[in-house]
């Protein structure tokens, strides 16, 4: 076994797990949440999505989230855009650094933003030239790299080139989605490796839904293949264990858990971590998506 | 990766898991539980256990569980017997194979069974005499193998050291039970490591709980130390996915995910799977504890 000794956690929480969930939550609440996960000893926490309100209520206030916030040095507090227009709002609020997305599957790119992969990722250009100018740091996401509900199997050679048009576009990173949670242990090792080919190891996340149960057996996967950088998502944010039709984001806790016992660093606290995840389910009023929060409270 | 092609699941959802659920059920309800599950392919079913229905009200009824079972070739019925007066009453009931357990945590053992682990095996010498003259077979559990609620770590020295009593004393095959499912990933390969020291791995199980969300995580470790035999509990009964204070066995339909997805063979069908466990849930009143069977329901 050669594991990483360190992970990074790429909090998502409070924009893919807020984004997900019905209810939108106060400006006050959000900053809350984005200052507990930063206290707790997070190192990147995607606070917001600079998008229309319209189309995603949740999302709205992210430029007064980013403004409240007490930004904590060495802490990244990243921002989705979408588009141009999200890029400049995101900007004019003071981001450092945004993240972008592309799906590794045509049929899920043409339901999901209209369009085509690689339409998709021309959008991008204006935006990493502008990024360029502005010093800001552009994560990349590629969302159903195990699986897509329309096309189903998504071979892992579709996603390493999906994944080395957006790092050579000039991600720094690019975290590889497996938005449906279908993929398992096997699989999430074979996309690894053949994303490796094309993108150092180190420059590769894994993005896990426990829809299936299978999330933390395949960050463990990942592990032995030397991915060292993981979203979460605080109380399991976003999926709802208790129902049908859970996105089923991983929560953060459930894979310090497995990280603390694989003794890699993280460098944050469960303690403070399970606090701050009850908080925010307190106020959405739904039980807790972390087994190991719900094990902590007995 | 040396993964084995075949695994054998233990269904262990109508003793261990129905043990574990404050709500008896009737035995024709128990009878069909295990008729589903034999006939979704499952080669091993724990029926029921041979204690008094005074500690355990929710294992009445076991030996005409097994009176009404229909019986299907190369299908494993197993008891619990946790003493020789169950092993007595379990080979009156026409029962082939019996199960026997230990803790690998002296404070455990006490608190648990109320003597200590050497006490307890000694106790086992009798049913292990008896069902060599019956031609039955024993299978051994080991629990609280990757913690204790009480001592917190147990060395896995410790574990491999009752593991290999159990099977000198004749139990074919030694399941190791996380009980309190705190187990990582890295303490369960090296579990087997060191087990696999004293007995062969072909001869270990592993039985893990989801309490922590640990357990498919744990399952892959395991496979990949070459462990091919585990238990599970049909639509995870004996946990409760959304109360505190869930035990938590690990769904069998998850573990199947996993496997499915990892090309190994179990001769399992997954569809009549999730409805022998949707229909038991049913009949208890509770929410499916397999994130598989949620996911399909959607």
């Amino acid at each position: 076994m050669n594991l990483p000794q360190h992970v990074r956690l790429v909090e998502v929480g409070p924009r893919d797990g807020l984004q997900n969930e019905k209810q939108p939550i106060s400006v006050a609440d959000k900053v809350r949440l984005v200052d507990e996960l930063s206290a707790a000893g997070l190192g990147y926490i995607e606070v917001g999505s600079f998008v229309s309100p319209k189309w995603v209520p949740q999302m709205a206030g992210s430029a007064e989230v980013f403004a409240q916030i007490q930004r904590k040095a060495g802490v990244v507090y990243g921002a989705l855009t979408p588009n141009m227009q999200g890029f400049e709002a995101a900007v004019a609020a003071g981001v450092k650094e945004v993240a972008v997305f592309a799906a590794a599957s045509e049929a899920f790119s043409q339901k999901n933003i209209n369009c085509s992969i690689s339409d998709s990722l021309q959008r991008f250009v204006p935006i990493m030239d502008a990024a360029k100018q502005h010093g800001i740091s552009v994560r990349g996401y590629v969302s159903c790299v195990l699986g897509c509900p329309y096309e189903g199997e998504v071979a892992p050679q579709q996603v390493a080139s999906v994944a080395a048009e957006l790092f050579a576009m000039g991600c720094y990173e690019v975290s590889l989605g497996d938005t449906i949670g279908t993929g398992t242990a096997g699989a999430t090792r074979r996309l690894f490796e053949v994303c490796a080919g094309k993108i150092p190891r180190d420059k590769l996340g894994g993005h896990f839904h426990d829809t299936y149960g299978q999330a933390l057996a395949n960050v463990y996967a990942s592990l032995l293949e030397g991915i060292s950088v993981f979203d979460s998502s605080v109380a399991g944010l976003g999926g709802c264990p208790y129902a049908k039709g859970a996105t089923g984001n991983v929560a953060t806790e459930d894979v310090l858990y497995l990280l603390n016992g694989l003794g890699i660093d993280t460098g944050i606290d469960m303690d403070q971590l399970i606090a701050a995840g009850q908080r925010i389910c307190n106020v959405l009023g739904k039980p807790n998506g972390s087994r190991v929060a719900r094990a902590r409270q007995t």
